[in-house]
């Protein structure tokens, strides 16, 4: 059957909708009913997923509960909670990102081998290699330095007041590693926000680079995670400075030295090898012993210099109209990496704990087990879901646990482990006058019974996004 | 410089910042500045941007005004003004898969050559091949039957009330095209949203089926484009059933005949073979004469069977609690092509036009040129764009073309050609009682002096994604 669509076509409620009333939004006459249930969108994975190599606790606990599920060493799908948890981190970065005058673009994978083999990266070993059919040769990009200011190149001559030119993409990357582990914290295929910036001189340079990392700082701020600045190694991306963002964690991979008094860090790849034999590093700045401290990295900035432009001729016009080479900054975000390295020092007791921000949802609503008067308290959870979501926050945040074979507790067990921020139990007290319900803060571990306006004036000041 | 960030830590608002003070949203008080100066983000780009191959016109506007970026054959980088239109046609497609409850997943791009093996389509001849450092093969994946069909078969044993299982993704998509050409329209990287379901038998697949098509009607009637439905070959991908999206359009490379009394419709490779030569297709439903016509494909679906699930074992429980295989369907949308596509069929004498619903900005001012007073110009275009970005539709949707060297001619020849659906004037008429602003519909041609209360009555009822 063929026909030829009409602008204007109305909206139709499809018969086969109905048999799917529970399973999602329905449009209809202007009003939407933004119902999820549970029993339409669980998985049901099997609780013991086979994995090679190392483990860390957020790694099980993704596998666990339907966050992640491993496809190959050092690649993974994102299940429905995971990818909502990655597209509100995006979300968050893009806002940040934006909030400092960066242009989000997005450059292809695939990178010829020419660009790479101009400024002497192209024999890294981590580099994903491939030929097309005309066997032209392409790595897969696991970063864009070359694509970037190759391109920026081409724009010809850059008035200077035009600049800096802010460039930011959050992509998938790929490397090569031998050892993948820790699921996204070491994977082969990973999101990635990289920014590049092109300044005048290195003066402007050094002011859009403190500006990205304090734009930096505001992101982790806002995730409510703890956080190290430190200096760090500008190592194969090479330049003449550079910053890494660390979240302390015991499984962290890089070796931090910190001094507790000025507050001064460095990676250990920067401090002397001797102090290091003597295990006795001091501050550079006061002279204070400096504590060591593993972390995760999850962020780096690089003043570049000219490393880059100079190879690619990226040039702007001074106001004597005389051409001159940018300077350049890159800086990155392990965006997949912050997903679960968040979770890895958040996370209590083997139960998943998000950064409230990126929770997958906000609300978990449980009525009471099957054969207590299911049809009623299934209804005041509807009706329960579709007032919350109702309020602008929270539109899309609310899922009803609506397996009700199962019984309250072990519904909110469940919930607790997949790391809901806020559970109400739909229970007894609801058909009592004035109706109760018993919303529990699942992170505090605090329980209050509480009335649907007490419910609506609590949760309208929860910030998502 | 180190520092360990607490909780709540106050937003600064940099002396930087300032300087960018015209870039960009500025969070101050809770109060939202959503200024976008074009003389901060445009790009300056070439207008002689070399491509071999051949063109169509969607692909030099595209390039011609900063949309995309030629990277290497086949493979383009989005600017800005593109990535804003793709991301609201991500938004559109979610919006529209999730109505139907399907869910969102993201597979990895790589996929290990075994599972490609099992189906028998490794020998694909537009498979990238790529090699690890352990040796082993993996593909880019073009489409992800293999892989989301494995992995649900890991799911163990799903209850049948847990059917239909609707799982898509929006992700890249690579294929070794031996000739790439217009654009986007036959890249080697693309975005792809692809829906993979999973039900009990042909019947219920055949519902979902029909609810997924009446899906994509939807999304293209919301994009306000005219398009044909049509019955088409299994091809590669295999089933029982399929159609296809079209948009009409000369360079279309699909042949379709179509019935005008009926309304059927079919790809040319359904069609008889002699048929063809005689030049004489009749309408097999109805026996009318089909009358020709190129079209883009846009969509796809296939009613495939079991024929994955077969492979992959990919079991259900039923009623009777006996194993059974699932009923598969997979359902494609070309999201970068239908962006492209989309431009070609609606672009009006070499000026792009957007699908409203995607434009990348709804609204662009222009205050008048310099030397006219044009402090004044200035101040009340940042008024209106203030104004127009507090209303809830248009917070990221509002430009201020301020190269204000530039005649006023210019620069709405320039915001025509770049597709901007609403261009606002700032000129003499802004210092009279009451002010009046030139408001251009840019599609219709329409132009009428507004003040900013009839404006603002006019735009708030713009949709907006």
């Amino acid at each position: 059957m063929m026909f030829i669509a009409r602008h204007g076509l109305k909206f139709k409620l499809y018969t086969y909708f109905k048999r799917h009333l529970f399973c999602s939004t329905i449009k209809h006459a202007n009003k939407s009913y933004r119902r999820k249930y549970l029993s339409r969108m669980s998985l049901y994975l099997p609780k013991t997923l086979k994995e090679e190599g190392l483990k860390c606790t957020s790694q099980d606990l993704f596998l666990y509960n339907e966050v992640l599920f491993p496809s190959h060493t050092g690649a993974y799908c994102y299940l429905p909670l995971g990818l909502r948890a990655l597209e509100k981190l995006i979300r968050l970065i893009d806002e940040e990102m934006q909030a400092i005058g960066a242009q989000k673009i997005a450059m292809p994978s695939m990178v010829r081998s020419s660009l790479w083999k101009k400024t002497g990266r192209w024999d890294t070993p981590e580099l994903f290699k491939l030929k097309d059919r005309h066997s032209k040769e392409y790595c897969l990009g696991p970063t864009h330095e070359e694509l970037v200011t190759d391109m920026v190149s081409q724009y010809g001559n850059i008035p200077h007041r035009r600049l800096p030119i802010m460039l930011y993409q959050i992509t998938k990357k790929f490397r090569d590693e031998m050892h993948p582990k820790y699921a996204l914290l070491r994977g082969r295929e990973f999101e990635m926000k990289d920014l590049y910036t092109f300044d005048t001189d290195e003066d402007t340079a050094k002011e859009t680079y403190s500006m990205v990392c304090d734009s930096y700082c505001t992101i982790f701020d806002r995730l409510k995670l703890d956080y190290v600045k430190v200096e760090g190694s500008t190592g194969n991306i090479g330049g003449k400075l550079s910053h890494e963002f660390h979240l302390p964690a015991t499984i962290g991979e890089d070796s931090l030295y910190l001094c507790n008094k000025c507050g001064y860090g460095s990676n250990e790849e920067l401090i002397d090898a001797e102090d290091l034999l003597k295990n006795h590093v001091t501050c550079p700045k006061c002279k204070a012993e400096m504590t060591h401290a593993p972390g995760i990295e999850v962020g780096h900035a690089f003043l570049l210099g000219t490393k880059y432009s100079k190879v690619f001729k990226t040039n702007y016009i001074d106001a004597l109209q005389k051409k001159r080479l940018t300077e350049m900054g890159c800086y990155g975000l392990g965006v997949s990496r912050i997903l679960q390295a968040s979770v890895e020092v958040l996370c209590q007791d083997r139960k998943i704990r998000w950064p409230s921000l990126i929770a997958p949802y906000q609300v978990c609503i449980i009525p009471q087990m099957e054969g207590y008067g299911s049809e009623e308290f299934n209804r005041l959870s509807d009706e329960l879901s579709d007032v919350l979501t109702s309020l602008p926050n929270l539109r899309n945040e609310v899922v009803i646990e609506d397996r009700i074979k199962s019984t309250v507790g072990k519904r909110i067990h469940q919930a607790d482990a997949q790391g809901y921020p806020h559970v109400i139990v739909v229970g007894r007290k609801c058909l009592e006058e004035p109706r109760l319900y018993e919303v529990i803060d699942m992170v505090a571990g605090h329980k209050e019974f509480m009335t649907q306006e007490q419910i609506v004036d609590k949760f309208r000041h929860i910030e998502t996004i």
